[in-house]
């Protein structure tokens, strides 16, 4: 067997022990508030028919695709019909003719499908959440990578607003508990934006390129828009109002109050300020904290899918983008289906979010290691008391590694040390016969000699919170 | 946007949200226990380079990967060269030509290359776990799936016989904190099966058949593997001794004692002697239950890995095979890194494991979906209290969904009955003007009218265990 070279494949990642401590605590706290709020899990498969996932990507997204070769008397047939002098060698062709599978390239599609092959069983509205990798053949580069996961929440077959409210005060929730002090999250609705395009007499062919403009008020400021609104042909009165509009600054409430003059004479209009004002209502009924909620006019989230309320949440002092973004969508999942079928989502970006609470140092406390107390081996003499206190401990749901051979001291604390595993249970020879155990913490390095009966109960108290049941 | 046929790909499984509570509870059971023995968690990229998996899994192996296609320049380049006259098409040959990467086909290669390449980060001995799905491209059938969970539990770096210890008291554990009440763990040892082969003068060239046949005994009984022994050319007196030292039974201690004699006279036969009684008095030590587990001469597993103890788990009444097997395998890892590195594992059969789990009723009182409480929703008159109480029962921990729009009572009821959420909180008009909730209990089909000060405490009690913190 040859000597391989040990490298991951290119932008993929592994998560080492210490990396997944913190990993696993955020993405438990993630599960426990969708299922909280009454989200049901659902997993798919990573690997789906090529069928399945063509037409759905778009030509650019198409190519991101990592196709899975055909395999024996399929992928034969391929080759000897690509050995003909005629045939299309491009990648495209090569693509198509060559694989039978692809590799999840997100999570709508797979739900969708799921939807669709389980409708007698799903009642409806169906909420689930999902939280699985995603492969997109990307170039590789900071902070981006061609294995991420995806983490969607999305409420499948209702039209009400209470869904949104309670998706929004779910999100609030998430980011308190994640320790996040000061965020955001912005609130819009698309046929908010179409009224005040409308309103403005911006052309019909150039509202795509407004759209595209005002989405950048947060990062080039007013003069910035402006200044893209004339690139794209938007000037005068027509520019003026869209951006007097978009400059309208206060509560929720008196920005609705303030729209109700400029947008609300349309049909579209009213009806997006009626939405707008029901969700924060609702809001307030759920008791979500009315500070991390903003109405705002300039968020746009893309061009194409959405159909109603949008959203994202933005972080005081992590300027990474934003950290989970949505909206209702009412007509991508019944493309699926051949019938409607209402939809409205959020998607965590678990990668940006990581990359925040690093930013903020959040969820830093986490431990280097799972395991919380190692209990030392020195010889035959002592392993029956180790077996023994390493049993108790675990019984009472302490993480407990056992040092697995007979040692000196000093090493057993390097391993301890270099693992970062908090208590040390040392029971040597003397401790053995005096019935004792040293409990060496490593954290303050204070060490004290206690009964063998009463250690589980110290070790319990030196650990603190996080002892298992 | 086409209509898809909505299929999964062949050989893979969507998990709905009825499948994942069971699965999820027993797969968060398998993480804390492994944890508590202080193994830590890993995970690795689903994609590995070729260069990593080829030559590790031989012919038949190398068949069943999941290749990913190369792409652009590189996959149009593999394709010009494979328009050659004289190129080889074979699937061998394309399937090298064409991928570059491949889907993991086990966690044993990925671990072994995360060992090397963070050998310094990773104070040995190194006991991690990891729970993540391969892929194979078996032909699928009932019970046997190309997408499947493994669950690998591995301790690298010591030759300490703590070790397998420690591990087969967890596994014990773990079956006994599943509901397993009747099931054993045999234990064997490499070295054993080497030293009464060579004891009873098997020909060096049909060492190998005499393990295949001895491998049978639970299946084919002693005549059985009789008949194998003497297809083999085993016969006469060396298979009267074997068949002799096959059957000797009685419990650990009393078989090693009458084993001295048949295979305490060689080395390797004395010293797989003196590990096995180390073994089973760490057992005792470690206060594992001494009825589970068993010396068993005919436990074989596989022919080429395990250099020392090795073991597997059957539960009586459910005859799907071993739940969880392994050994000690000294060479394995080393075989990557240039230098030897003494390895003892455990792989958990996670699907065969639910499927004894389904025949033998257990862990069958699992939840048909993570939500505990169906709060009602019948108009706008009553949304802010279903708002409150939704808000109010997801402080406390418990698992909540509101109804998504005003209904009458009868489809609300009927969706939590098809979704299998046992409590239902019912807050209609004249409930609320009395301040009252009524909780009906769909299991029993029990109702009763609570004042809405004392419905979360009333709804809790009612739920019983199983709700948050």
């Amino acid at each position: 067997m040859a000597r391989t070279p040990p490298a991951n494949a290119k932008g993929t990642r592994d998560y080492l022990p210490r990396d997944l401590v913190r990993r696993n605590r955020v993405f438990a706290l993630l599960r426990e508030t969708f299922e909280r709020y009454g989200y049901e899990p659902l997993e798919t498969p990573a690997v789906e028919s090529t069928a399945v996932l063509e037409g759905k990507y778009g030509g650019e997204g198409e190519r991101l695709l990592f196709r899975i070769l055909k395999r024996g008397q399929d992928l034969e047939s391929a080759g000897r019909a690509l050995a003909a002098p005629e045939a299309d060698r491009s990648a495209g062709a090569l693509a198509r003719e060559l694989a039978d599978m692809a590799l999840r390239y997100d999570l709508t599609v797979p739900f969708a499908r799921v939807i669709a092959a389980h409708q007698s069983e799903l009642a409806l509205p169906f909420r689930r959440y999902q939280m699985q990798p995603v492969w997109r053949a990307e170039r590789p580069q900071r902070g981006r990578y061609r294995e991420f996961y995806q983490c969607d929440v999305d409420c499948v077959g209702s039209r009400s607003l209470t869904v949104e409210a309670e998706m929004l005060a779910m999100t609030a929730d998430i980011f308190s508990r994640l320790g996040f002090l000061d965020f955001t999250i912005r609130v819009n609705h698309r046929a908010l934006l179409a009224a005040l395009l409308a309103g403005a007499d911006v052309a019909e062919e150039r509202r795509v390129p407004a759209l595209v403009a005002i989405d950048k008020l947060d990062k080039l400021g007013e003069a910035g828009v402006r200044a893209e609104l004339t690139a794209a042909g938007i000037v005068g009165a027509t520019a003026d109002a869209l951006l007097r509009t978009l400059t309208i600054t206060g509560t929720p409430r008196e920005m609705l109050a303030a729209l109700g003059s400029t947008v609300g004479a349309s049909a579209e209009g009213a009806g997006a300020l009626r939405d707008l004002s029901d969700l924060f209502d609702d809001l307030d009924l759920l008791g979500a904290p009315p500070a991390r909620f903003a109405l705002d006019i300039a968020t746009v989230r893309g061009l194409a899918y959405y159909t109603g309320i949008i959203y994202e949440t933005v972080a005081a002092g992590a300027a990474v983008g934003s950290l989970a973004s949505g909206g209702r969508y009412d007509r991508l999942i019944g493309q699926f289906l051949g019938r409607d079928l209402p939809c409205v989502g959020i998607s965590f970006g678990i990668d940006r979010m990581f990359a925040a609470m690093d930013l903020l140092g959040l969820q830093g406390d986490a431990a280097a290691t799972t395991t919380q107390a190692l209990v030392t081996l020195f010889g035959t003499e002592t392993l029956a008391a180790s077996f023994a206190l390493a049993g108790e401990l675990r019984r009472a749901g302490i993480r407990t590694e056992l040092y697995a051979e007979p040692k000196v001291l000093r090493p057993q604390l390097a391993f301890a040390d270099k693992k970062g595993i908090p208590l040390v249970c040392i029971l040597g020879p003397d401790e053995v016969a005096r019935g004792e155990v040293a409990l060496l913490d490593l954290r303050s390095r204070a060490q004290e000699a206690v009964p063998l009966a009463e250690a589980v109960g110290r070790a319990k108290t030196l650990l603190g919170e996080g002892v298992g049941a």
